[in-house]
């Protein structure tokens, strides 16, 4: 895994250190809106991410405090992802990276956008919510 | 320049096919506060980017539509870059990832950061209007 190197004291700049490339939000959207926890299940997503990427995005994620990572209680997959709260913290990029993505390549999912466009900060809370319950329960 | 390819109908990943990776969205970055224009101005900003690297996200940028391309009316520069609305309509996300940047890596700029907490939707808006006012300009 490549360590991040922070590039400059820029809070956009660092932003991008660690998720500015193609595939690391992707899991995440997994985990927020598919509900996803276990590599296999990252791995059956329709961008067909590569097996090594895979595994270094999450060793990125989990070694810079994104993810949490345990153990499987059902023993069918050996480890389970869940978000931390720095994790959470990114449902707003990733709910601008859809609203722009659907406005310049519909359809997107028509249900979310329109409680986007009607309650932005209320329904990221409501997700950010649901991952919460998750941490405490922990 | 590499052509973008669409790996799926999912917006997020739409999105992230063109600004998933380090340096796009720092172009634009400097375009929206700093005000640049030139392949000069980008290539002096504080991340250092390579030559190769600059040229190839302009171009991607200009063809794609996120960037206009124009001579340069003092003829010290050859071309200048200005925003469309399709570019300017990624301000949200830029905003975003300077909140999200600024809370795990402070300090940011405490002005904006303030501006965006206490009103972001129309801190937003000030900024793409006041790019959109060059769009009218041209």
């Amino acid at each position: 895994m490549k360590e991040v190197k922070k590039r400059s004291e820029c809070p956009i700049s660092f932003s991008l250190d660690f998720l500015g490339d193609k595939w690391t939000l992707l899991i995440l959207r997994d985990i927020i809106f598919a509900g996803k926890s276990t590599y296999g299940e990252f791995l059956s997503s329709q961008e067909k991410m590569a097996t090594n990427i895979l595994a270094d995005r999450l060793g990125m994620l989990e070694s810079n405090g994104f993810l949490n990572k345990q153990v499987g209680e059902d023993k069918k997959s050996k480890f389970v992802y869940t978000m931390t709260e720095k994790g959470i913290e990114l449902i707003p990029i990733i709910m601008e990276l859809t609203i722009w993505g659907s406005k310049f390549n519909p359809p997107g999912n028509a249900s979310l956008l329109k409680e986007l466009k009607k309650n932005k900060a209320g329904t990221i809370k409501a997700y950010q919510d649901k991952l919460r319950e998750k941490i405490a329960k922990e």
